[in-house]
């Protein structure tokens, strides 16, 4: 896919969603080594500040899985977040892995190489450590307030660190350069019965008011199941009037 | 894509090598309302019997998402994993939306009520309850000992539920129906030095052995930054004179 294909903020066909996907890059999660903590995180951060995200992938450390997904991913949504292989050694291969989904040169940047002489001296800038400085073309740097080495930008698609601490930094540092969305709000109603009690009446709930997305989400706690029903909409006052409904229709379940 | 162009696990290219791909279904993972317990679960499970992960996605309760990522990925691994979105709400529309990648019909299965009617009396399996029932044609069903509504297997694709403890349940059910593959071995070395200074002999030991695959996973531990040094083979010996290798390498940085 050629640069000129890849998604622009500006032109995206509903101009009130907008949408993300995250791309983690991580053999470790795979094998199952080391369990997930950015997938929790970044859900978080985008339902706070009006992004829809919208799909996620992991891959492992292997160019070719992360090109394609990342050509895949990147014309479909406004934003693509990914988190991964930025470090120092040689498993680390996503940066150059992003200069070829974008057919862009990478080299050592020197604004990356300043950050970096924020925390190292210079005979401590060891060629492994300079891999860290290695930039697509094109791109502007995310800042690194963690361990320094920074992440990037490049058109619509943000690459930052897999270890939580640094991620996090850097999902805050970009934050303020993202388009923020219509906030998404939500109301969660509890049930104490089964989801086949409650199914009937959430369906005629949401035949009703077929503009907010109800979902289903059952839990087993103390030996009995339960559910707790969640309405989400930009809208507040449609939101309070489903809501109404909703729990109009369950009086007989809720005491 | 039709349904001759899913993949057979018979006909793989590499029949060493058993791969799987995980599809998590579930709108609530992707607003950040729930945080996934299925993902590592899922990794450590396949590991431990010799199937690769090799790709996970998440996606919404949307029916064409699911049939595009269902219909990417079943050709391309030996299995697909699906959890979620199994139940009895108008939002669990995961059965329908296989039967839709597969291009068959979908119907009440007498053996699915069977299993429902362990837990439920007749007038208890309500319309909500029933619609736990359908499953797609010429798929098998795999057991549920938790909460009994059955989950099933169609062609190389497993289709389980969300609710962790049921999908732990059916993952071991169908596991006895899974070809395994050569377990990969692995062993770790802490190194309690930053990435940067051990780049270079790992990747010089990477070098000298190629066919092992080799991983470095940073950490921040009190204060200070350490590196675990992963060596991922089937071969035992191998992995050993590799590791033998890496820790020649790294002597000076080695207690």
């Amino acid at each position: 896919m050629s640069k000129i294909a890849a998604a622009n903020p500006q032109s995206q066909p509903d101009s009130a969603e907008v949408t993300a996907a995250l791309l983690v890059i991580a053999d470790e999660i795979l094998s199952g080594r080391t369990k997930d903590k950015n997938i929790g995180f970044i859900a978080d951060h985008c339902t706070l500040i009006g992004i829809r995200l919208k799909e996620v992938r992991i891959v492992g450390d292997s160019e070719g899985a992360i090109v394609e997904a990342l050509n895949d991913l990147r014309p479909k949504y406004t934003y693509v977040f990914t988190t991964g292989g930025i470090g120092p050694t040689h498993d680390d291969i996503t940066a150059d892995a992003i200069a070829r989904a974008f057919g862009v040169s990478i080299d050592v940047d020197p604004r990356a190489v300043a950050m970096l002489l924020e925390r190292y001296t210079e005979k401590d800038l060891t060629p492994a450590r300079l891999r860290m400085a290695r930039i697509p073309s094109g791109a502007s740097l995310v800042a690194n307030s963690v361990s320094k080495a920074p992440g990037f930008m490049i058109e619509n698609v943000i690459v930052m660190a897999g270890v939580p601490q640094i991620m996090q930094a850097m999902t805050l540092e970009v934050t303020p350069r993202l388009r923020p969305g219509a906030k998404m709000l939500s109301e969660t109603v509890r049930v104490d019965a089964p989801e086949g009690e409650i199914a009937g009446p959430l369906g005629e709930c949401q035949a009703a008011f077929p503009q907010v997305a109800m979902g289903s989400y059952p839990f087993f706690e103390n030996g009995s199941y339960g559910s707790n029903l969640v309405l989400r909409s930009t809208d507040a006052e449609l939101l309070m009037r489903a809501k109404a409904d909703l729990l109009h229709r369950l009086s007989h379940l809720i005491g």
